[in-house]
């Protein structure tokens, strides 16, 4: 059985995490996504969505066979438990892959890490741009 | 095989939507969404997300068998196709259960109207509640 894990905040969905869960779960047999910590997103804006709610969404998705919490402070914890032979990366994620791949050694973890394009199909596909047309939309209001 | 008709807008998924299609799910062995049209969306705010997007986001959620875009036009026509033994209406939904009854009945419709209860087991499960803490997180900015 071929584990895949995925990671990501995933605060508003929308069709680029889909295609991101959809794209990883290719790769292997099943996916495990790890979703980020509210706490722990400090690269970007606090998520709208408290981590429970997107913890939930998440584990709602199809291509998605198990969702669970990251660890409040350590990263690999889940990884180890997991045992992934892959893990992937969305396009826009600031993993440093080379990075990855070496703390994952360091850890005697031994699997893949994949980076998944970036997908531009639909108009919406980010939280940033949802987040931005809900600003223009209700600004004036 | 019993089918069941969800309707709805869907705009920023969150746990208030799934909370209403695993409860309706729940009514039959398969269920199909109709999805509203950009145009059709007349008494509240036009959707953030166009609906496209927001069909694919539905039917990427594991309660949902089929989802579909409803007719411009005339809402009963894809009620007609699917043929459901129930439809449900979320607790919020503007629709008048005895109104529908009548209407479906006038057309040779034969299913049940449900309405599924509020689900407030979630901090932000409502698009509006979603948009209220977007513009709270962003307005100064």
């Amino acid at each position: 059985m071929k584990r895949v894990v995925a990671t990501g905040t995933f605060d508003i969905l929308h069709t680029g995490h889909l295609y991101y869960l959809e794209e990883s779960r290719r790769l292997g047999d099943e996916l495990y996504v790890i979703v980020a910590r509210d706490v722990n997103v400090k690269h970007k804006p606090r998520p709208v969505v408290p981590e429970e709610q997107r913890l939930k969404m998440v584990a709602a998705l199809k291509p998605v066979d198990h969702a669970v919490l990251g660890d409040l402070t350590d990263m690999f914890r889940p990884i180890r438990e997991i045992q992934p032979s892959v893990i992937t990366i969305g396009f826009n994620q600031h993993f440093n892959e080379e990075k990855l791949r070496t703390e994952l050694s360091a850890r005697n973890i031994s699997c893949d890490v994949v980076r998944i394009g970036k997908y531009s199909g639909d108009t919406y596909c980010s939280t940033s741009l949802i987040i931005q047309q809900v600003l223009e939309r209700y600004r004036e209001e």
